[in-house]
């Protein structure tokens, strides 16, 4: 009987075909093997498959701000671990709810001024569970999805097995449209400020408005703007002024913060249905406290100091110049982001490979699924670290590399990204 | 127009509602703010809401071992934070691919004698995500499911999409049943070998056995057991001498290793394939390269020393006994996991409190939905650290407890959990 069945190495093969599909459409990803060194940020050792290491200058990072390795941040975690230990030791529930992570849900109230705060492990779960506890806590709720939002927003959305809606990123007049046939339904709009991949910003004031005019509630992922922008690094809605206006704000604390984490912030009464009702915040163990200490760390220093958020909008708008002034296809955007289109897999592999083995550089090249096919680019993330001497060798490097793989220039219309 | 919609304060409704009825059916949780010590565990500070704190004994954490301190844990995270900083800058695949974490699923792939292993952000996410994608690479896999898998085991299943049945918990002649009628079909079994609730363990070599007869895979949360059992720490699989037959092996970093974390361990194609599929590993930020680290000296330590897990069986047998002789109903079980029924809701919450209150001992009370109703307990974790006078303490309050609030003696039959 068991000779008809499906044998174990039949499984094997099932896992190859899948890798083998990847190779097939280029779409195989090799992960660098890096070793960053504090204080000496954007420089990293590269560990190559031989196991010596070389010195490279990181230009993709999303320590935004090089904040893992400031001082502060380093000492909290340093100075909590020898105090209380490394692990929480427990889910928030049984004996893992400690002290810094309590004040560490202080802080991000106060600085989202939000009544409460929920730390999740990562900002891929409190999306994940926040949007989809929050959604099934409403009876007959509908979604309202921006196309463009982030993995970990579409399973949120997909795991409340509520109705959704997907309106055409950034535009307010689908959205109305959405809103005004959703009629008299609970309705939550659920969108982000700063689209990681392209750098374009939402118009949250104007999205608020529509929610207000419908009565619908918002959830705001400040994933790529939280310790960025905004008088105390709020975000974009604190920039903004319209932070009280939206309900639901999510954030990470590994991009900005420098660390790693998530959370939402709301009213008291939304958090605590949360913190009840959540798998993926219940049953897991807590971040530990010294994870906790140093990210309330970063906060509070970012909350106080406006020069690292100086000098990254500085330090990125002058990368932006001199690539554009090389005639690189640099894509404008308004944010500290800098998308450098290839518009092929392949191609922008070969790109990055070739900057990382001749120039030292690292810039992962960014494929679908993360961005749409003929969109692939190189996504460069200049930080308050990266000086006028790194920003020359870079644009130097990249007009090398452009050359020699005889790159599309600036001018080149890609696909969906370009408009 | 907008006078019919639902306005944002009745969401607010929504939330408070769903909060008045766990209030209602007694399930509103409340989380004791615990402040670990360390070179102290299992002594802890519990900071009231008058912000003063005392100190109480912890006998409830899930760091079983206290790895959470150990000096060369400890030393591992603040010496990689000092030397590389806190976070890890970014997702695997983009920049957060440091070479501590690359050792550490080195050092697990060792520990499991697997091909490869892989990391996660927590236990939770390595369950939700490798059994959702695992079995979504099998074409047409049905999944067979213990009955008391974990949460995340549930939300795995879940997210796969695929066809799944559930088998009688540890019930191998169910099991069969439904591997006879899965007749040919690709089929993956799941289950646990330390379930923590009630501490029984399941029989892996059987389940082995059947899996081979009918050519299923094999899948197994080792959560509970890892750095607990086995000659090298490796689980129950290891101790019984199985570890080579299950395929794919789930453990955790933050309860026995004391850090936070959590992998899977397999084939080389089966690791590569779920790095390269899972949307829960590849859009979110990688573990801090000091957490890593600090994981990794863990799994070192107890890879060559046995002393902690001879003190952790023989502190739990101790307690065990203790509490017996007490005439406590203590749930028999052959591991570290020592539950003392109650059998109510309200009664397990007050059977804490005065626990904590009075005496000074912090044991979470574990009701529904982490248990079944009728089946509420007080669920006592002793580890190397709890010594002979905090048996005697333990003994002498939960005697006083039990007295003062007339809850059940041994011998009272309970719910489910009594079989
Ligand atoms: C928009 C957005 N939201 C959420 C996340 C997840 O955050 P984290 O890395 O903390 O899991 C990311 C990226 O990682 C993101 O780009
Ligand atoms: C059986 C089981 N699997 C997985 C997990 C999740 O592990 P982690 O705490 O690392 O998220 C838990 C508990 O937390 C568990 O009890």
């Amino acid at each position: 009987m068991p000779e008809t069945r499906q044998s174990a190495t039949d499984y094997q093969a099932h896992f190859r075909g899948a890798l083998d599909r990847l190779h097939g459409e280029r779409r195989y990803r090799v992960f660098a093997d890096i070793e960053r060194v504090a204080g000496r940020f954007p420089t990293a050792l590269w560990r190559q498959s031989d196991g010596t290491s070389r010195a490279i200058t990181v230009w993709c990072s999303n320590d935004y701000l090089g904040m893992g390795q400031h001082p502060d941040v380093v000492a909290a975690l340093t100075e909590t671990a020898r105090r209380v230990g490394v692990g929480a030791g427990g889910t928030r529930n049984i004996a893992g709810n400690t002290s810094p992570l309590v004040d560490l849900e202080r802080e991000l109230a106060d600085l989202h001024g939000k009544e409460a705060a929920l730390v999740f492990t990562s900002g891929y779960v409190s999306n994940q569970a926040g949007l989809s506890t929050i959604a099934r806590l409403i009876p007959d709720c509908l979604i309202l999805s921006d196309a463009f939002n982030h993995n970990s927003m579409i399973e949120g959305v997909r795991q409340s097995g509520c109705d959704k809606a997907i309106f055409r990123h950034n535009d307010l007049g689908h959205l109305e449209a959405l809103l005004r046939a959703a009629a008299g339904r609970p309705t939550l709009v659920a969108f982000e400020s700063v689209y990681s991949m392209d750098g374009d910003v939402s118009p949250i004031g104007a999205i608020c408005d529509l929610a207000e005019r419908y009565g619908a509630m918002t959830y705001l992922d400040e994933v790529h703007a939280v310790g960025l922008y905004g008088p105390r690094g709020g975000g974009i809605a604190e920039r903004d002024g319209v932070m009280h206006r939206v309900d639901v704000i999510e954030g990470t604390l590994a991009k900005g913060f420098g660390v790693v984490g998530g959370y939402i912030t709301g009213s008291a009464a939304l958090c605590d249905a949360v913190r009840s009702h959540a798998p993926g915040f219940i049953f897991t163990t807590a971040l530990p406290p010294a994870v906790a200490a140093a990210a309330t760390a970063s906060i509070r220093h970012l909350k106080g100091s406006g020069a690292e958020r100086e000098a990254h909008q500085r330090q990125a708008a002058l990368t932006k110049a001199a690539l554009a002034a090389a005639g690189l296809p640099v894509l404008a955007t308004d944010t500290h982001i800098v998308p450098v289109m290839v518009g092929d897999a392949e191609a922008c592999k070969a790109a990055a490979d070739r900057l990382l083995e001749r120039h030292g550089i690292y810039i992962q090249p960014i494929n679908y699924p993360t961005v749409p096919r003929g969109t692939e680019r190189l996504r460069i993330t200049p930080s308050p670290f990266h000086g006028e001497a790194h920003i020359a060798h870079l644009t130097e490097a990249l007009a090398e590399v452009w050359d020699a793989l005889a790159l599309p220039r600036a001018g080149t219309v890609f696909a969906e990204a370009a408009e």
